[in-house]
């Protein structure tokens, strides 16, 4: 599984503010380039933590690139949830639509919240005992045809994949904007390394909008 | 005054591990340059919990740049240090040595810190009740002859700076590792804003060691 996460982050590298409200941080050309990954990828992720502030519908990109690189028949990029005790709303907009939506959760989730999400339309992935393991997630979801995918926050969940070795590619749109906030949400979250911290590789930086992209990769010695 | 802020952080943002121990970020070529910024300057300027975290010396410069900017008989930078309470130990190293060392502080400070440091060497500037009034401090500072100031940190002084209006430069090293944390230190901590958010003009981009230097601009409309 190749997995690329590409965030958008404030100049002091917050993903929103304090009241992990969405603020566009980004313009028209960065939002242009994330629908193209997007468009180029077998499936989009989020945790649930996302789901739950923004209700993302995960589901717009950019249709002709998207025909261009995976063909005149390709379905649209299938929607994944992080949520390891389903709470995923089952009014939320990324069970909404005909894209196939994906929930990797654990043994933690109650047989009503597993009953619940199916009957909204999405195909559950269990791995894990108490969190999600993201890895055989993962691994399971390749079986089932997804090769690559975007994932796009939030920061527990990105956190969650470098620890687990997981990242292959990191996208930062950096923003011309201070958020500031002790407790507001991060690219990396989580408990956080207090050693071997994994070590990127800068490919490539870009001016952008007002800000600027950081394409790092992760090499997998490094990880 | 002119404010300058300049910190290294991680790939996610942070200034450091959860566990608030100082880690390098960048390498030799960053290194050069932020001493060159301290040579500029007339006073290095960090937050008490960076002086308890790191007890740095502030006192580290290009002496052949100072003299070339600052003249040959320039004094070394001031060392400040931004203390409500008069926390900073009398045996800080930012108290040794012959620069000159300012504690702004506040009227919450005991009379025993105030002596304490007072009698280690510091110069005391009071100004506000329960947290140092920054605006008014460094207006006193200026009057001394204090005319611009590198702050290196740390992430609760950073947005208190933004917050007050004060910063008119942030320069950024962004560097290739991963520090995640959801407690970890960053650039700006604080309360964090929740509308008005400041907003930059991104002034320079330049890939420096494994990372990369964004030099902002904060327009004085925009604070």
């Amino acid at each position: 599984m190749h997995v690329s996460v590409n965030v958008a982050v404030s100049a002091d590298g917050k993903l929103s503010s304090r009241r992990r409200e969405q603020i566009a941080i980004s313009g028209e050309e960065d939002f242009a380039r994330v629908d193209r990954l997007r468009a180029a990828a077998d499936g989009v992720v989020v945790g649930v933590g996302t789901v739950l502030a923004d209700d993302p519908s995960l589901r717009r990109h950019d249709e002709s690139h998207r025909r261009r690189t995976k063909g005149a028949e390709a379905p649209p990029p299938a929607r994944i949830v992080a949520d390891s005790t389903c709470r995923t709303p089952t009014e939320a907009d990324v069970l909404a639509g005909d894209a196939a939506t994906y929930v990797l959760t654990s043994e933690a989730a109650s047989g009503q919240r597993r009953d619940a999400l199916e009957a909204a339309g999405a195909t559950l992935v269990t791995a894990g005992d108490e969190r999600v393991d993201l890895a055989a997630a993962f691994g399971a979801l390749e079986s089932d045809g997804v090769g690559s995918v975007l994932v796009e926050g939030g920061g527990e969940l990105v956190f969650s994949l470098f620890e687990a070795g997981l990242v292959d590619e990191l996208t930062v749109f950096v923003g011309n904007v201070i958020f500031g906030g002790r407790d507001a949400p991060t690219l990396a979250d989580g408990e956080g390394f207090v050693s071997a911290f994994p070590a990127l590789e800068l490919e490539g930086v870009d001016r952008v909008d007002a800000g600027v992209v950081l394409e790092w990769t992760v090499p997998e010695d490094n990880r």
